[in-house]
């Protein structure tokens, strides 16, 4: 049977190169949607055109987040997603902001321009406690890299089941008790209903001048709720890759806030070369009528 | 037998309060040099007083680098540094210099105060090949933290031995071409007649646009040849937080040069704690008749 395969990103011409370089068999790339069974696509980009896939059996998103797609009733197809990509990127980006702060970085730069020779006192990273919110591939790489620094990292997820390499894994009715214990928070959750809001101004109420990291997706954060947990100095600074509106509205306090820091949701960009070369393995299980591998439970979200 | 113990840092009192609490046996603190049969130093602290340590059996140095005493020729003691500590400060120190430019961090910085949300596309550390020159306990904990983010590591040391963890090791003599292929240049190597200028013009004529980080001792790299390899693109950017005069002078170029990253030596500080724990265990050895751990060669000059 041959395959017909639709492809909606943001780099499309880079993806339309590396699969034709990819030799998949039995496939040909179609313009039209509606005659797709196969789809490759970033989730924003592609979904409002769901609707219009009407012979789609099997989607492969080129991200970890489906949110955009998951919005859409429609579940009459296989959807997987991008694992084992992202742990690596995230955890550059979480660990050259954290190590940018408490190695006082931005400090020496201003020091630099004055001539000024001037050491400052720090404290390693050796023996901070981190807590990770979501224990999927992410969650997992970034707590490695934590644990090589010589940190304590506890895990925060709905079943509560331990799994390596955390120190320990509670499950999301104890994020309290785990965040009062926090020198640095890192959340790596999906948008989902049982996610929003899940940092709120009660529960960050219990941190003490945790440093926060949002690097899942924004919904998880009450906006307000850190504003105010930043100002009662429960949150002494917060990196924030993620937001509720992306991209985040030129009036926003996060901007101009000095406890802020704002990126453009880049802490983990899809390479697309690794994207290709997933969905490649992925292709030819399709073709052999094997499981797929990184399969999205509509239920569950992620 | 009583051991007289002299204490010379600058955090003296902190190393005071430490010791006490260390419950030593046999051991008082001495005011007077000529007295103490065993000191614990800064090295550059106290190298003006070597000359009057009349008694000296055995110093212990509460830095790695031992350089500012073995410029001077007395060697009847026994001489141990500090080994163990360092590599992870320095790891945190290089890792989040590293991260912050190849992540952009100051860019986004700046994107934000213009509330400017514009990703910059950009490259993973995940096969980038790391050089690092010396393979001893520092050079090892920086190689063991690159390979955790997916990096290559060549080692480069005397003898070119093969350790753990570098994928490879080469000699002084193969520097030039392993300084050919590295995106990322460390040294952690110490002052001594061999290392001297070892990076010069010639040797970083090799490189390719590389990043350099000199977190061993300034007189490793030669400060015209670093200046003229960045002026040809050699090296792209130099971190440099050794040199070889400290502090670095007022008019020194480095200051405000576009592509040098100056810091006041602080990529390892030693944290009194640790060291008197190390100092405590090797003391206990002192009591015992056993071998001391961490001595330094003088010869060898580490």
């Amino acid at each position: 049977m041959l395959n017909r395969l639709y492809l909606c990103s943001e780099n499309h011409d880079q993806y339309a190169d590396l699969l034709a370089k990819a030799n998949l068999p039995n496939v040909i790339l179609t313009t039209h949607i509606e005659e797709a069974n196969l789809v490759l696509a970033d989730p924003p980009a592609f979904a409002h055109q769901l609707e219009h896939a009407h012979q789609l059996a099997w989607l492969q998103s080129t991200f970890a987040g489906c949110d955009a797609l998951l919005a859409n009733p429609k579940r009459d197809y296989q959807l997987t997603n991008v694992r084992g990509i992202f742990g690596p990127l995230m955890s550059e980006y979480v660990f050259g902001q954290l190590l940018s702060v408490t190695r006082h970085l931005r400090q020496y730069q201003a020091q630099q321009v004055e001539r000024l020779w001037s050491p400052i006192s720090y404290s390693s990273l050796q023996g901070m406690h981190m807590v990770v919110l979501g224990t999927g591939s992410i969650g997992a790489h970034v707590a490695a890299t934590a644990k090589h620094f010589g940190m304590t990292v506890t895990g925060v997820s709905r079943s509560g089941t331990p799994t390596a390499p955390f120190d320990d894994v509670v499950s999301n009715a104890d994020l309290r008790t785990a965040l009062s214990s926090a020198d640095v928070i890192v959340s790596t959750l999906p948008s989902t209903p049982q996610t929003k809001h899940l940092l709120n101004a009660d529960s960050l109420s219990h941190c003490h001048q945790a440093l926060l990291f949002n690097v899942g997706r924004g919904p998880v954060l009450e906006e307000q709720g850190l504003l105010s947990a930043i100002e009662k100095q429960h949150i002494r600074h917060a990196f924030l890759d993620v937001f509720a509106t992306e991209p985040l509205g030129n009036d926003h306090p996060y901007w101009s806030h000095p406890a802020t820091s704002v990126t453009p949701h880049i802490s983990a960009i899809s390479v697309p070369e690794q994207v290709v070369m997933l969905f490649k393995e992925n292709y030819l299980r399709w073709v052999n009528g094997e499981h797929l591998q990184y399969v999205v439970d509509f239920e569950a979200g992620y």
